[in-house]
């Protein structure tokens, strides 16, 4: 089993000392100067009501609430003073039709360990917290298909699942805190699909509950099923503005034999990119990940993680990670691979981990970087595909413009997915700088065709640049998609859509 | 590459001596005793702009048509006396725009390959063919990804892609004349959805048009791209209900550099189970289909197409294939898989073949399944998702049921993805023999929650039995959308959704 470092991180479990200094940070209304939607005030009534749908199961009481208010990189914070934790679909049901009948806007929320400010309420929202809707309800060890409820934490159905020797398609930084919902609401991506694909395919089936009530059962557990429009496609990325999931089956991949990773460091991203060329060919169908760190990447963890690189550093960094069912094929090939890269002069030097210790260490180096870069204070973060020729240039073409306003602006990412995350530090929050990067960035990414965001999502900080990926006439469909599963906006509202 | 021996149906291009036979095919109007929608009868006026709309490429009189009025199998026929054929997405918006203000039905057609009557006119609707749509924009060698127009025929794609040490992630049976459109708009699977994924996750951007005649660009050519809700996902699988797809973005897969085929003969269902399960454990990654015939189906490629299988025939028969990267390495893995299989006594016996000549013979036996049914004279074709542990048992009590009403009652497909092709044919369509299998079939994959349609769509013969499939709230949401995406109803009417 690949029994990665599991990062320290406990997103939105945030202990009493953390949440103390949570409320110096700013409101989302203040720092974004938006106005409240035309939605009721919760009163007393609605309290007790809501309440008692979920079997007292709620929190009440803005001043508990940091830690569901505000985002785990302290940069939005929302003033809810109810949070309701269902335990079942028709608690989830009655909960929306309530708020719909009665105009109460809402915010779902899984992990609450999104980048991009959609899992924590703008203004009031009642927060509806899928956490305690964590039950794994069947694991069949024949088709590989696993369903579960939306609450179930990524890293605890890895360790269900491995009983049957069987993983989750997906991986990412958070899988300590961040829930199945919460993952498929946004179409998470990750560091592993280049190999295992995107939930798009993966997920096979979606239970979901609508603005109004209705319970949509699409949670079908067939690989191939082409009857009639794909719903549950609707629920996937939308980011909870479309309806809430609740279920989900999703089609697991066999836990490896065997599985290499390689830490091999280079001297230009154009030796990344002939790496990878590489790669995908002599490693061919057991490659699984392909991931790189730049040397500001690396001086950030040893300044703020004390974590050093197990050969000297330079320039970048990549690890490249195998998954196979045969470990002496695995090893041959790789070994066959890393040879080629060395008489080629592709690479500078390299190590190679096989023991689950290693891999993790070695992991650690990519996995931790989000950590890494929070304790300069604060981070600006940006999430973007773009075409590999062009890949690092927005890297350098930022840090000279940022100059010396940023302690750091460093990259790294899924060079396997063309997906870059650019990151800027400060050591609080700078309007100044925040100017400067944006919207250039997103004129930037845009210039190349690229995807202002990549596997973040939309949610609250992006919906205004929304059209530098998406044309007109596709954000008038999702309007009228919105106004049809929500009429009355009640989901997520200040998400996704252009204000 | 895997030059596999391309069928020689010609589904939808049939020549002259064929057409003349074709005018016997019952009018699907008549043989479903169904009414016309309130729908305006193209006048001359329409038809001359219509026609110049496209520069003339077009086909006229319902006399020279039945190669597009009418299915490949001769169970259903239109009345469509007018083909438009543009050549470019300007084209289609104004063919449709023009169509939507006058309230003309219209009905795309890719390769007319499809099994469900989803792609011919019911009634008088305008056939709008994407044949002369079929441009290769642009192959990506470093990402992998193409970019191509609607009507691309899908070995044309394979051929152009093998320049590129590329392929398509799908391959069907019908691939000498299904378009890359017709593909997408039914969501199609085929024999390598097993290792490829499905094209819910390898296309990764669509330009469609609607009803209207608005185009919608979202030909994203990235991996990862969440920026708002996933409008592509709704042209893929809907039939051309809801727009008509002119361009797509597809991750194609790397041509492997290894191919083998075994085909191997087994006494019982549980054993076809039990060597799929060790395959996909001993196989891994390699594995890239995994398919059954039964001892019918040899019978039927005997009988019709004079087609021997290789070693002596047993009550069922697999064929197992494999892609990789390292020809040693997956010899190496198929040798001691067959040697596992001998070994536990779960075969009768077995071939293996490596050259492309051999291996392309092995695949006649499972790909001309359909075209030697044919020969029977009519076959009722199901195509279903059935769990394993039942699969079989649907052929069995289908035979039992049907007893010698019917020429032959057979079961092949696609173990790996518990897709199963059920057949039954009669020298001529009868009622009697047609109201034993339905609803019966459609019942019984509903006791066991399967699908009733795992590839082949809803189409225009199964909208009556949708329901088994889908939830009253999901048929209910489809309709809305449908509502919403073609509200005067002029895309393929009488498809997918319940009359």
């Amino acid at each position: 089993m690949i029994n990665m470092q599991n990062s320290l991180r406990t997103f939105g479990r945030r202990t009493l000392s953390q949440s103390r200094l949570l409320s110096k940070v700013k409101l989302t209304a203040d720092k974004y100067q938006i106005s409240r939607g035309d939605y009721a005030t919760i009163s007393e009534t609605d309290r007790t009501e809501l309440l008692s749908m979920v079997n007292g199961k709620g929190l009440e009481g803005i001043e508990n609430l940091d830690g569901y208010n505000t985002d785990w990189m302290n940069t939005v914070r929302g003033q809810s003073s109810l949070v309701l934790r269902p335990q079942t679909t028709e608690q989830m049901s009655k909960i929306l039709k309530y708020c719909n009948e009665n105009k109460i806007a809402v915010n779902p929320q899984g992990g609450n360990t999104g980048l991009v400010g959609g899992s924590n309420p703008v203004f009031d929202e009642v927060i509806i917290s899928t956490s305690l809707m964590n039950q794994v309800e069947d694991v069949d060890p024949v088709s590989g298909i696993l369903v579960a409820q939306a609450g179930c934490v990524l890293d605890d159905l890895n360790q269900k699942l491995s009983d049957y020797k069987l993983m989750m398609p997906l991986d990412l930084g958070a899988k300590g805190s961040c829930q199945l919902g919460g993952n498929l609401s946004t179409n998470a991506g990750g560091l592993r699909l280049l190999r295992y694909g995107s939930l798009r395919g993966t997920v096979l089936g979606v239970e979901a509950v609508l603005a109004d009530g209705t319970i949509i059962d699409a949670l079908q557990t067939l690989r191939k099923d082409n009857t009639g429009y794909d719903l549950k496609q609707l629920f996937l990325g939308s980011e909870g503005t479309l309806g809430i999931i609740t279920k989900a089956s999703i089609l697991c991949a066999p836990l490896p034999n065997s599985v290499n990773v390689a830490y091999v460091s280079l001297e230009t991203f154009d030796h990344v990119r002939e790496v990878f060329k590489a790669a995908r060919s002599q490693l061919g169908e057991i490659l699984s990940a392909f991931e790189f760190v730049d040397e500001d990447c690396l001086d950030t963890l040893k300044d703020n993680l004390s974590l050093e690189p197990p050969v000297d550093k330079t320039p970048f960094t990549v690890v490249i990670e195998t998954h196979g069912s045969n470990r002496d094929h695995d090893q041959e090939k790789l070994e066959l691979f890393l040879e080629y890269l060395m008489e080629n002069e592709m690479i500078v030097n390299g190590t190679v981990a096989e023991d689950s210790k290693k891999v993790g260490d070695i992991w650690q180096l990519r996995e931790r970087m989000a950590e890494a870069l929070q304790h300069d204070g604060y981070v600006y973060k940006y999430d973007v595909s773009i075409p590999l020729k062009h890949f690092y240039d927005l890297v350098e073409d930022m840090r000279e413009r940022l100059g010396d306003k940023a302690l750091r602006c460093v990259g790294y990412g899924h060079v396997g997915d063309s997906n870059l995350h650019l990151n800027v530090t400060t050591s609080e929050y700078s309007e100044e700088v925040n100017n400067l990067i944006e919207p250039f960035i997103y004129e930037w990414v845009a210039s190349k065709r690229g995807s202002i965001s990549a596997e973040h999502g939309i949610g609250f900080k992006k919906t205004n640049y929304l059209h530098f990926s998406k044309s007109n006439e596709a954000i008038d469909q999702m309007k009228l998609l919105k106004n049809l599963f929500d009429p009355n906006n009640i989901l997520n509202p200040y998400k996704v859509l252009p204000q």
